[in-house]
């Protein structure tokens, strides 16, 4: 890994986007043309330009994850070749733009998208919520990372504006369902993962190859709407209270970037299934400390580096029935929740199902949404030149229903 | 509608594939180039050579697909022309391609994929199964068409090799779950829906306006694994024990091919939000009536007509949130099952949770699927032309776990 130091670009003071970063994404200037671009600093190196490879200008990530893991090591080390030879910076510096000048657009044209449930403060709180006269981890819980499919069409780049959805709800003591905007809009805070090599139809993914098919890390705000989700979840899970969107950060950092993140994940309470089994294998708990912004006032840092289930067992689990992988798919954590009240990845929780209102800063209080809100999730993780690299930002307004 | 018998073609007697059909699919001969075909009578007219639209060579109908309603009324209309003109005959006749030569595939690259649920027999049945000390139906079944997103990545023509799906189940006696093949491997007779025209993020396509969004229908199988679905599915839905495959057939019937086979949907329960309610609408429940054949025998005749949510209010369901369709969506029925025993479209249902296992003809018993079993859904429908036209047939055959 090089020294971020090394490179002949001024780099901002604490910027999160040093060499030990360069994380990818799809931007467009005024000419209106999509293409892959690496941030570096207050940059974006234009890679459809520097390489003059029409793979860059496809407008999605997805022709050069399909590559495979050699490919995107490849192309790190030619990064950070140009970036730190003096005698290249001539003919890369014309093809870096000011970050500030260029849209991003959604970086990766989603396959399939799968959402876990792998935080146990989370699970445990919306189980209390949902569930009040049962346990609150359903007995599967601890023996596998439960999951499901949500909509991809819906999956949209952050700044995309969250019109307020519409749809049933029936309060329990309502007689019968009504229909209408959401009362109950919500946020959750997850981090997402990005297959760039896809995988054989009727074969897993063991645990040890994640590597060998993820690609990279992004951040993700499932927006929730709990009216609707508490009326029509069971017995077959959320749809859509979910489906109305799902946003995602613009820049996807690659797993390499993450070497110095990656922390042992907790203890289990249970012996697992072999096919999940990570006792003694690379460890892939990631120490990402994301925040939650709403309005501009930080109302929760939820950390990533507890989650009881890491993203390698998410993967194996997720294939272990064969299920084949595409490139372009995206999974993503789970509300990320930490054990305390200022570590809640979701107003549900930060709130307690409404029932104890947040204060801000302005003098008001939210227990969910208010229309013309804006959410904002960033995070940073240790990096390789000793400091901490940014994962960018995913945020979104919301926009009264139609 | 034109009359199947007005045709220069030599049609077989009682064709399914008569003019008042022609279904869409994709298919390839001994080159291996994938282009568009329609079927008819024992033949396939290569659409891309009659044609000379490369539309119609990418190797899946979502370009055409994506064209609109105006275009696939205008396209069905000049092939009736080009096939009862018999001043035509020696330009077309060249392009008609013996059925039984060509392989298909998958007609559509599939966007999203959601299941429903709305065979009030099917929920009944496992409601029963599932949830013995509960009411059979959850509360909110009558009010909402409930469904789930599956995945899409593994959806697949008719045809593809059933590997017995590997995962976790655990048996309500057991201590501890266990991983291994699936012993308890089961189809689901289903109709599926495939959008052709998207919709815009934020505005839900209401119930009228069905058939300007969808195009056709094909057969599904949403093989499952109820074993690994029991264990998984609370609370966030099935997972693992859906998405190792769905099956799907390689015809698409256009919508303008069902006309006649359109039929009420039966009488409501409860007072419908007004997203829902039909009444006075075009009526869109189809009279399709669907065979299962397990190893070649006859083992159930789901009867589509009786199946309580119609597709028009799946599709207005699935977007009352404000959820964008796109070109290739899949949304499937669930499970067909009507009120009788040998109505019933899963073998879980047909076994009753395997405690009642079905006598074959050939002398054996089956609770569920066998290794080496091959199951195959049909289904016919009323056809314009006064006998009834064949959707096709989704098949597969299931091999040993790997």
């Amino acid at each position: 890994m090089s020294d971020p130091g090394a490179t002949w670009l001024d780099l901002p003071a604490g910027t999160g986007y040093g060499l030990d970063n360069l994380p990818y994404g799809v931007f467009s200037d005024a000419s209106g043309r999509r293409r892959t671009g690496v941030a570096v600093g207050d940059a974006v190196l234009d890679l459809a330009a520097v390489t003059g490879d029409p793979l860059h200008g496809t407008g999605s990530l997805n022709a050069f994850l399909a590559r495979g893991p050699r490919a995107w090591a490849d192309l790190r080390e030619r990064i950070t070749g140009w970036l730190t030879d003096g005698a290249l910076r001539a003919r890369v510096q014309p093809h870096l733009l000011p970050r500030d000048r260029v849209r991003m657009h959604l970086p990766v044209e989603v396959a399939d998208y799968v959402d876990f449930y792998s935080s146990r403060h989370h699970a445990e709180n919306l189980g209390r919520m949902f569930r009040p006269d049962s346990e609150p981890l359903t007995p599967n819980w601890t023996h596998l990372p439960i999951g499901y499919h949500g909509r991809a069409g819906t999956v949209a780049v952050s700044g995309t504006p969250v019109v307020r959805p519409a749809g049933q709800r029936k309060a329990p003591a309502d007689d019968a369902p009504t229909s209408g905007p959401s009362q109950r809009l919500d946020i959750e805070a997850e981090v997402g993962f990005v297959v760039g090599a896809g995988s054989e139809l009727g074969t897993p993914v063991p645990i040890g190859a994640f590597a060998d098919h993820v690609f990279g890390v992004c951040l993700v705000n499932d927006w929730s709407a709990r009216d609707l989700q508490a009326w029509e979840y069971v017995p077959l899970g959320p749809f859509l209270g979910k489906s109305f969107l799902t946003s995602v950060s613009p820049w996807v950092v690659p797993l390499a970037a993450l070497q110095a993140a990656r922390v042992a994940p907790p203890a289990r309470d249970v012996p697992l299934q072999p096919y999940l089994d990570d006792t003694g294998a690379e460890p892939w708990g990631l120490d990402l400390t994301l925040e939650v912004r709403l309005n501009g006032e930080v109302v929760s840092r939820p950390p990533f580096g507890g989650m009881y289930w890491t993203p390698a067992q998410q993967l194996a689990h997720l294939t272990a029935n064969g299920a084949s992988l595409r490139t372009g798919d995206l999974y993503a954590s789970g509300t990320v929740s930490g054990p305390d009240r200022d570590q809640r990845g979701s107003l549900i929780e930060l709130s307690w199902g409404g029932k104890e209102p947040l204060s801000l800063a302005e003098g008001t209080t939210r227990t969910f949404l208010a229309d013309g809100d804006e959410v904002t999730i960033t995070a940073t993780a240790p990096g390789a030149g000793g400091g901490r690299i940014a994962l960018g930002e995913v945020t979104g307004r919301v926009e009264p229903a139609r």
